[in-house]
């Protein structure tokens, strides 16, 4: 690893205080099954639809009498959010729920590093199960479609391999706490502007091959349970949505977890009893009380669930399985035995907060070696708010309260001794509060001279700008407006390298912004939404204690018009209120752009190293193959400068000549490798043929063309060193 | 047992869900120790000092960066508390919090069942389990001293022995559940008035063989975790009293578990760190900010605690020892390895509230045989706001929110179908509110003649009356104000006596009151508080379909003076508002009242049945014993009457003589037979002779007196069939 060696000590001290917990074996599994038939089988019928729908903002009831736990929940991804009120938003004022804040998953998913993405589900369950929370609600695995989506932050980028591949482990680490992890927000929900209601209507492609995969392969990894999108599919609402939850996820998935809506999703009681939704949040009944006793009684899947079952409008077999699946979870987790007792804000979760963010940083562009910046006496000129904002407050349900969160400047402080650091904050954008923007009564002019005042004269100038977690930037219930960096930051960017040209960017978000001004710049950095050790992991990298790693989980076109959702019009993005249709088809990402000959600014795939990397003696291990091969790759990768650091191979594969529309390449296979300086590797990664078969829409199932493909390897969608021609045919040979 | 069969389906299969919860054998023990001293070598001083006080209302903190979980309290004896706001007093609003309310401490001790107790505990424990509490506070055992202390109905009557044998199987009960039992209050709480501040001089012999047996025999019995007293012992504090905590609880008696304060109980730093204190709960700190961020920083074993361990006043072994006792309870409850999951409101929680509240009732006095009642065409007037009366409301900290709790005069309705019920409350005496007297606004008047009108033609009068859960009646931080029954019902019941004779006075409260009314009523019954299952226990017996069993487990004095706490004056009781001096010594209760004659309205152990018992054949084995022998007193009991019902032999030895002052007999054991009618068992009840024993004060030590003494058999302290006198030696023969 690339990072100074720490100490562990209270880290498996803590693993020791685990009472050994270990995953259920099949026997215990047919065991466990039958104890659930018991138990349904002493249930009543309020029983049961009581534990089917909320009991209070962030619990699910339980049977009481006989010993059956609530099921408990908390927002997640990053990290376990604050105590919410029984029955209101307001925080619970607890004094025991300041935790470790991890980066958003958009860094975790550009780390390409599925080791990682292990420690910080173990590390974000640990912190979850001390807290006694059962169901952590992340990751998210929604794909990246366009820019504008405020919430891209939380999920894994635009390439549905890539998250496929990253979600999975995160999973398993955090279900090895005993809390189950509920990957959301299934499917399609895919911006916030008009979630609750818009219907998106998709080819069966672009569902299959673009959205759905990373849900796939979360169930089939064993995640616990699933969250639905708000919006609506193909005319009904995702979380009861016959296709999507009993065919495809129930049905063709197997999955057995529980299905639950996101908060205040559910809008139909048949649909939601009939189309598999398990368990009912935060549905807005307040004021709208169906008995004077408990307005939860009013949920479509509590009152009204009881009438229409017990006029037989709907079979107890219904009921049976929803309790089944919540029974199911449960013995997966509160009433697992022997759980571990969890932890929080320990030295291993720091670390791995540090570490996901050092590997997770993309250096975009380096100008003349501007990074990394050694120590020495000079004077650094910090400008940008975003060095100093706390980013763990705002965006929305993600938001988190953090034991500590080292900001960018307190960062550079640190590692800079010899420097004279000074700052200013160059721009204001008010301060961070869910649901509304509130204007800075700073005036910007006078910021603005303060920063030019401040970088005359610097040896070098660092802009810590970006977009933050108000709303309508990265934030929850809304869209950004535009794809410009807000607050006035590229004219101010463009007037501090006007007064002084050694200035790096570094851009603080989680989605792509236009960069017009990039080649102002010396250097510009993706820093993302790092968490607790944000200024720790920033100055690491900046410093060159850790060579940044970091490729892009997608893409930065140069312009909004050059992304596919927004090429097609407003119907295509955001829709008209009623209706959306997902126009490119297949075509997300840089599959757009590599099929459209559209240059981005910035690649899928793309992020600079301080060392350099030769990749050479790239061959297939054969020519052709049949639908039961795998395609074995083999390469070299050489460290050929100066540093250690580690290099991302991608494979992509291409279908030449198709009869169907396809992408020029799709990413099939990765390897991240660390090399110390002047040494190599020779690596080999596989590419099942199966995972090439795409999803014919008249059969309704995938299907394997035959023929030639390119296979294309190299270190960023847009950096390929070699392709080769492979042929394959659907016989078996 | 004399209730009919009910199913347990549930019970059964609630226990199949808990996974096998075993008790420590020795060799865990050693083994705990061993990581108890590894976590303790871990931990920083700060982290321990924080586990030595509140974080907050209800919780301790644990090491979060080790996993070592928060200790969760909450107030008990009598059920388990509603959730309380995280840092103020206000309830919390959450709705998953409504519990099995069962019988005061006050019936449970009435009942003289042990096998009843360890029910009560295991159904209380589960409930505390499953609200995921560590620490349930209670069973207490301060004795009862005067009828006018506020909190006597939580404790276990006047009696050091039947304290010392029904607490046992409580504790056991609720830790079986790896949950903590706290006994409380140590010691000599036994007034609320004046509580916080009062110093309580007591002779040594009072003080062992009266206040201290029920806590020793609670350790002895192996309980987790003990509470102070508020008042002062000797000059000290209690909750940071050397004599009583190092010297007696932690010394002597050789206690490993937990001292915790009770709420806002400590005073000092220094003699919390010295004497014994181990946590620190509900300091008053509010708006005494030692640091601005955490006011509970300015406990006395917080901030300043910390002080005098840095500056070496007081040494880290001090602290290593509170820890070593809160994660060794620790390890017994939240650190438990499979814990159960506990459970709430089941019918087994239900029927065991129902079955001590049946066994619990007291018959005082029954004229006539007026009840039983049968359920025949008559009318029936039940008279008394205490027929109606929530009694789960109010009262302290032992308040509870309930998930029902039937009235007397619903319990009446359901039972008596025949019957015409009319109902009226006769008085009122306003809501039940902790900490005031809200008047009624009713009119008095009206409200008797109402009254009068309805028992006129009435077949039967059934008044629900005594006393309830308001300041200055049975309630914490107050004691009674008179010894008569409040709110004019002396004079009502006088009233409707002479307008219709056939009346029935049914007393609920936890202390006696005065009943020179006795005379014109029927029958007296004490009702107790009861719980959930009030009205239905009620109506069990006075139907008879229960035969009422219950014992008093206090004396009821014919007049206040009558009572020794008061026979010496105000110094006696309450005390100078500074000291406060037990003059009558060791003559407490019925000890005063046989040793200086006085006649009392209703004797300790007291209580009448519906069937009729002879005891015979009464015996000892020898006529003279040695220091290590046990007395066998064997006897005959027949139900000689026409119904199933059970009674209490009880046995008593006096001294003959003694060279030092003795009460005529003290309890030394009992044993409670249920009979079919015309049926017999022969009893046997043993006495070991070193419980007879006295504490020397001029060695500090217990001592056997040789000489003669008697032997009392009988079903009350003021009804012995036989009398035996023997002769004992402390040579070993």
């Amino acid at each position: 690893m690339m990072m100074k060696k720490r100490m562990f000590k209270a880290a498996i001290f803590s693993m020791l205080l685990m009472f050994g917990y270990l995953s259920q074996s099949v026997a215990q599994t047919t065991n466990t099954e039958q104890k659930i038939d018991e138990i349904i089988a002493q249930l009543t019928l309020e029983e049961k639809v009581a534990m089917c729908h909320a009991q209070s903002k962030f619990t699910s009831a339980g049977v009481p009498r006989l010993g059956i736990p609530e099921i408990w929940m908390s927002d997640g991804p990053h990290g376990v959010r604050a105590e919410i009120n029984w029955d209101n938003w307001g925080y619970a004022g607890w004094t025991n729920d300041s935790i470790t804040a991890f980066p958003a998953l958009t860094c975790l998913a550009a780390t390409f590093n599925e080791g990682l993405s292990k420690e910080y589900g173990v590390a974000v369950g640990e912190e979850a199960r001390y807290r006694k929370k059962d169901i952590l609600l992340g990751p998210g695995v929604n794909i990246y479609r366009t820019p504008l989506n405020g919430r891209n932050f939380e999920y894994m980028g635009e390439d549905p391999y890539l998250a496929s591949q990253m979600v999975v482990p995160y999973i398993h680490g955090v279900q090895s706490n005993g809390v189950a992890a509920c990957v959301k927000h299934f499917v399609a929900n895919n911006q916030e502007k008009w979630r609750g209601h818009i219907n998106v209507e998709l080819s069966d492609r672009a569902l299959h091959e673009i959205y759905l995969p990373a849900f796939k392969s979360a169930v089939d990894g064993g995640v616990w349970s699933m969250m639905s999108a708000y919006n609506q599919i193909r005319g009904q609402y995702c979380s009861h949505n016959e296709y999507l939850v009993n065919d495809i996820l129930k049905g063709d998935w197997g999955f057995d977890g529980v299905y639950l809506t996101d908060w205040g999703a559910a809008h139909n009681t048949k649909q939601s009893a009939l189309y598999g939704l398990d368990i009912e949040m935060g549905t807005g009944t307040n004021g709208l009380t169906y008995s004077e006793k408990n307005h939860y009684e009013n949920y479509y899947l509590a009152g009204p669930f009881k009438e229409i079952l017990n006029s037989g409008e709907v079979s107890e077999d219904v009921l049976d399985d929803k309790v089944r699946r919540i029974l199911r979870l449960m013995y997966r987790t509160n009433m697992a035995e022997n759980k571990p007792l969890g932890s929080i804000n320990t030295t291993a979760h720091h670390d791995v907060a540090r570490r996901v963010a050092q590997e997770g940083i993309v250096l975009l562009q380096n100008d003349d070696d501007f990074f990394p910046i050694s120590d020495k006496k000079m004077k650094i000129a910090v400008i940008g708010e975003n060095a100093t904002r706390m980013m763990t407050i705002g965006g929305g349900s993600s938001e988190l309260k953090v034991e500590y969160e080292v900001s960018p400047l307190q960062g550079i402080k640190e590692r800079f001794k010899n420097a004279e650091i000074v700052y200013t904050m160059g721009y204001a954008s008010g301060p961070s509060q869910y649901g509304q923007v509130i204007p800075s009564t700073l005036d910007a002019d006078s910021l603005k001279n303060e920063a030019i005042k401040a970088v005359k004269g610097a040896d070098v100038v660092l802009f810590f700008g970006g977009l933050n977690k108000s709303h309508h930037q990265d934030c929850e219930d809304g869209d950004r407006l535009t794809y410009d960096l807000p607050f006035g930051q590229p004219e101010l960017i463009e007037t501090l390298a006007a007064t002084n040209p050694n200035i790096g960017v570094v851009l603080i978000g989680g989605n792509a912004v236009a960069t017009p001004w990039s080649d102002k710049v010396k250097t510009v950095m993706q820093g993302w939404y790092l968490g607790t050790e944000t200024g720790h992991a920033m100055a690491d990298v900046i410093s060159g204690d850790v060579t940044p790693s970091g490729k892009l989980p997608f893409t930065f076109p140069k312009k909004l018009e050059d992304n596919a959702a927004h090429h097609y019009g407003e119907m295509s993005y955001p829709g008209d209120n009623v209706n959306e249709e997902y126009k490119e088809g297949i075509l997300v990402g840089y599959r757009w752009h590599d099929t459209k000959k559209i240059t981005p600014a910035y690649a899928f795939g793309h992020g600079l190293s301080y060392t350099k990397f030769k990749l050479e003696n790239i061959a297939s291990d054969k020519k052709s193959y049949d639908i039961n091969d795998t395609i074995e790759v083999t390469c070299s990768l050489d460290n050929i400068g100066d540093v250690e650091g580690a290099e991302v191979v991608q494979v992509y594969v291409g279908k030449h000549k198709s009869a169907v529309e396809r992408a020029t390449k799709e990413l099939k296979a990765y390897q991240k490798v660390t090399l110390k300086a002047s040494s190599s590797e020779k690596l080999n990664l596989s590419i099942p043929i199966s995972s090439l078969k795409y999803y014919n829409e008249n059969k309704s199932d995938w299907e394997l063309e035959e023929g030639e493909y390119y296979i294309y390897v190299g270190n960023a969608s847009d950096n390929i060193s070699k392709k080769i021609k492979v042929s394959i045919t659907s016989r078996v040979n």
